[in-house]
């Protein structure tokens, strides 16, 4: 399963740290690329496959894809609005809408009428639009300023321009000012946002997600990674004109095959003492900390069907993350990875240096980089805890800094509010805010009196902050008093301090909102830190560098991943894994062969019945040699006639290391077969009103 | 508190890897150096403090002077054999002694009269009695040998000397060959064994560990972490003529301060090679692997009060050992670390390649070594997870292994068979394996179900090990099959298939033993590759870098630890803390201002009832510039008068870089002052029974 690009907002996201990108690797091999829809590498595309794709091709592939908020990719599949995406993409969804009597991440889901599709609290849709260039406007902002004045003038232009394409139309409207090229190029996304977001169907979590955290990551796979949704306008399915529609039979050995979604973050193109910091300071301490959640969250999951119930979802990206996170480090911790970019580094450097002119203007770029890494490895651990959250794991913790920040943020002007409150932000925040997912207390208060502990321990028992947060108490008594004292699992509540403002607010005495208000300086003093010192510097003259790699190797390349909207193209094949070939498909039939009886291995019982009924030589799962990364989740696989062929839910264990560099000889993507989704569809589930549709739509 | 030195045997001793330790840095700093005590470095004593040891004096130590078998130093304090030490060398047998209705380790433990006095099921205390040479001997049988060859001759020859030198004595002699400056030296150590060794007391764990995992490691710091242990002979009080009596005040600011005690290992001298794989294979691993059980565990402990308590050791060695790592691989992530060894390694070089003879000899060892550390990346994760155990996590796996092994080993002539089941080491392991200290079944399961997970994730669920042992079982009911069906909790059972040999093992069905019979091959193969393509590459290598060495700077250095004793000089003195200084003292005034009522900074009640009584000004803990590591643990730390002025129990957060280098300014050693033993036993604990011994002997 890849890991989702953005850390979810309300459990894991660790504060705002988004890893500088920059340009895109040079010398690419015939598959690397995640390219933006109005920059395709068109003449590559003609050359290695004989593809000409017109505008309307590209208008109706870009208006059929949709990003989920939250962090994943989909594709409306039906003019009726029926959206395709993975199922670990939903799952949080299937988790909220379940009971302590109805497990439906254990039974899966199914709407038989149109009338049962439940609607997910915190799902959002966006579907993109329009991209227009804002380049000139940006650089003109910040022209000649440094640290913390060019980021207080970046920020507050974007806000300004992303304020006047949302216009009055919040509801439908969201729009996005994406940094490419890290500072190359400023493009403005307008989306079409759809909220109200249901459920339609998810397979039982055991086939969706078949042989578990061990086969995460691997090939050959065997999983069902579907979960469908509708995106409803005005109570109603959306209609909406671009679609794909499924291919009849799937794709071939060695077929051309694209990928449109949004890969999140790489870091193809970091410096080597960015590379070292992310090796050192960000994976590692990530990784230590998230090994003990997972213990523990396991553990506590042992205890009962409640506990297990309700901690399902954290357990699950949380070792999702590490697998990726475990795949990360070991790509940086081969020496011969950095021998390849100290020896790419060295001839940018020396490119520079030959000339007087490009040695003044890029010459100090690396130096000032590395000397912000080490500003960097300074605060890392603060900055993280304190701002990140990782010493306040808990959704009312959340809940009461967004309060708490967003009464103060408001009564400030658009342009210089923290951004997560700027206006064309607030829809997302506030849909987050006021949704009625449950949130459990007897879970939070073992996250938030284990976090508690974290913080005491990395920060130390004598740090003044420390001792400021825990006084006399101990971590489990602080949590369980809070938790018991809180009001802020109501939504109605949450809302009310909403609107209220900062009268509402100064008014509460709810623990959390008091336990956010003091701790909201030091957190904030952390993020400033990190933006004018860090951030600052390594946009400042990363955007240095992405100009001199365009002075030397000229502009056909493609920018590092942003959660923006790409396309990658590749063909059906597998790969040589240390001398044993791996052939590009499973079959249904080796499901069955796999299974032992046992979780993570034990077929649904929806399954196991039907197995007479299903054609056990369907193609299960495919590999290809697109170019994705976290964030891809969900995406569809589509032919040159813009036709699913399948769905894109996970790469293979070499595929971790993408994030820094791609390996076409062993990187490869996986996705489902469009045909076993049609097949389990019917066979299964006898889901005919979906299948219909999805059959319906294919025909039109 | 500091690690101890060796993993514990049966639950976490991960194989027998011990990194190669090669000889000590040049350019030492006063207090630098862990020196043997054949060749302590008078000229240096002399000129630093005035202070010229006599061979008397220097005898007088080493006999006065213990080491805990399981990893610990301690010192006789009275003629009637009684024992300093820490409480957390002698914490599992206070776990063991303990039983669901008394908790020793929570509530303390005194025995007010001499039969009182408990027997600790696992421990061992060793006296070095002589020191001889053995180089010419070790080094003859492997002139000219590689590979397997020289490691089997080696360990032949070693195993011959030891023999020898224990001749018909095992119940009291123990003999090993210990390598120093990594085969420059060879030394035979001869120890009398103390077997038969009872609990004294032990204060309760809130105080001997106050401030728990936060404050570990830190200082300023309050911890009464002592235990009295007694050895005896022939079922009485051993009467021993060498013992360190207390002195009457303690050490004062800058006074000379000497530590006696069995460092367990530092890597000071390895190659660049070397360290960066410690850095990304050997820390990483065992930080994640630990971290994961840490969290896993530490919620298992909420479950109840057994849990709790039959988990205890585990948790607490598991957090001590991960905050040692930590400390240690954030040294190894310095970037000036690796410029410093860098440096170093390149000046030896030149050196070497200066000369062409030496050239020829020397020049190719960097090379070989670091050609080993790729064999060992490939190898590291297998070797670990099933040579080293950390894919079956349990007590009654490693009785099996013993067993099954040792009927296969004791077979062979002593020369050929594994190290720890030659005639030499066979008494501590008998009395491991033959104990009768108390295993959990429920903790069993949880732990060997949670490793066993681990190994399939580590390895992959499709690697052939793992599809042997697992085959269509799950980990967890595999793992309580196993624990259900086993009898290997029973002594008696364990001691019958010890003697009954390969005929018992054979006809055991014992599910842990069949599963020991069917892990062992690959164990074994995988420790041979270890053995033979690294270790043995290393230690030839690492003998020819000692010899450039020794060519370059002479032979007034101190060799790399090795857990055989050694005395360290050092003096009392605080250190400065990014700006502020750190004063060498505590007194127990400061003990209960810092006490929050909460664990793990809740006082005991016996403290709190005693506050009255007790001197609010007598010093409580202090820190020296003496260099230790793990290992040192319960060491004495003793005047020139050979009097005991603190024990050892701790070194501060930069003491943990120890064990790579010394870095004077911030290196400190943290001991409990000898005046606030005494004040503790008296107004605290009543102990007057071993208050007073301790006073007649200081008194003698």
């Amino acid at each position: 399963m890849k890991s989702i690009a953005a850390d979810r907002r309300r459990r894991s996201r660790a504060g705002l740290a988004v890893v500088t990108a920059l340009l895109a690797p040079l010398a690419a091999s015939a598959a690397e690329g995640m390219w933006t829809l109005d920059r395709l590498p068109l003449k590559h595309l003609q050359a290695e496959y004989g593809f000409a794709p017109d505008a309307a091709w590209v208008q109706h592939a870009q208006r059929s894809a949709v990003r989920i908020a939250g962090g994943c990719s989909g594709s409306f599949v039906t003019p009726q609005g029926l959206v395709m995406t993975n199922h670990h993409c939903v799952r949080e969804c299937v988790q909220q809408i379940s009971t302590a009597k109805k497990d439906y991440v254990a039974a899966g889901f199914y709407a038989t009428e149109l009338k049962d599709e439940v609607q997910c609290p915190t799902i959002e849709l966006n579907r993109l639009d329009r991209i227009s260039d804002v380049t000139a406007r940006v650089k003109k902002a910040t022209a000649g300023l440094q640290g913390a004045e060019f980021s207080k003038a970046q920020k507050g232009e974007q806000s300004k321009i992303e304020a006047e394409c949302v216009g009055d139309d919040k509801e439908h409207t969201r729009c996005d000012v994406v940094e490419l090229y890290h500072g190359g190029v400023y493009d403005l996304y307008k989306y079409h946002r759809f909220q109200d977001v249901r459920l339609v169907f998810a397979p039982e979590e055991s086939i969706a997600f078949f042989g578990g955290d061990p086969d995460n990551f691997n090939f050959p796979r065997y999983d069902l990674d579907i979960g469908l949704l509708r995106a409803y306008e005005d109570g109603k399915p959306a209609q909406v004109a671009d679609y794909f529609p499924f291919s009849a039979n799937g794709a071939e050995a060695g077929e051309l095959t694209m990928v449109l979604g949004h890969p999140g973050a790489t870091q193809r193109q970091l410096t080597v003492a960015q590379l070292e910091r992310l090796r050192d300071v960000d994976l590692v301490s990530r990784l230590l900390y998230g090994s003990e959640a997972r213990g523990l969250l396991n553990r506590f999951a042992e205890e009962g069907s409640e506990p297990a119930r309700t901690s399902e979802s954290e357990r699950f990206y949380l070792e999702n993350g590490i697998k990726a996170l475990k795949g990360e480090l070991q790509a940086l911790l081969d020496p011969k990875v950095f021998d390849v970019k100290r020896k790419e580094e060295a001839e940018l450097r020396a490119y520079v240096n030959a000339n007087p002119a490009r040695k003044a203007k890029y010459g100090k770029a690396w130096d000032e980089i590395a000397q912000a890494q080490g500003v960097y490895r300074d605060i890392e651990t603060r900055w993280k805890f304190i701002e990140g959250r990782r010493g306040f794991q808990s959704d009312y913790y959340y809940f009461a800094r967004s309060l708490v920040r967003g009464a103060a943020e408001r009564g400030k002007p658009n342009a210089e509010r923290l951004r997560e409150f700027t206006e064309s932000a607030l829809p997302t925040l506030t849909q987050d805010l006021l949704s009625n997912a449950p949130v459990y207390p007897e879970f939070e208060t073992v996250r938030l009196g284990w976090s508690l502990t974290k913080l005491r321990e990395w920060l130390g028992a004598d740090d003044p902050f420390v001792r400021q947060v825990l006084r006399k108490e101990s971590p489990e008594d602080m949590a369980a008093r809070l938790v018991s004292g809180t009001k802020l699992g109501d939504p109605a509540v949450r809302k009310a301090l909403w609107e209220g403002g900062q009268a509402a607010i100064d008014a509460s005495d709810d623990p959390f909102i008091l336990l956010a208000k003091q701790t909201d300086p030091e957190a904030r003093a952390l993020r400033k830190r990190y933006e004018y010192e860090v951030e600052a510097v390594e946009k400042k003259n990363a955007e240095l560098l992405a100009q001199a790699r365009f002075d030397k190797y000229g502009t056909s390349v493609y920018p590092d991943a942003t959660f923006t909207l790409r396309l990658s193209d590749g063909v059906v094949k597998g790969w040589d894994e240390k001398g044993q070939p791996v052939p590009p498909f499973t079959d249904i039939a080796g499901a069955f062969e796999r299974a032992t009886g046992f979780d993570p291995f034990k077929l649904p019982e929806s399954w196991v019945k039907a197995k007479d009924r299903l054609n056990s030589a369907q193609r299960f799962d495919f590999v290809t040699t697109n170019d994705i990364i976290g964030g891809n989740s969900g995406s569809p696989t589509i032919n040159r006639k813009a036709e699913i062929v399948g769905l894109v839910f996970d790469g293979n264990i070499e595929s971790l290391g993408g994030a820094f560099w791609f390996d076409e000889r062993v990187n490869r993507t996986v996705a489902v077969h469009s045909g076993a989704i049609v097949e389990a569809l019917r066979q299964v589930y006898s889901a005919e009103r979906i299948a219909g549709e999805i059959e319906a739509a294919r025909k039109n």
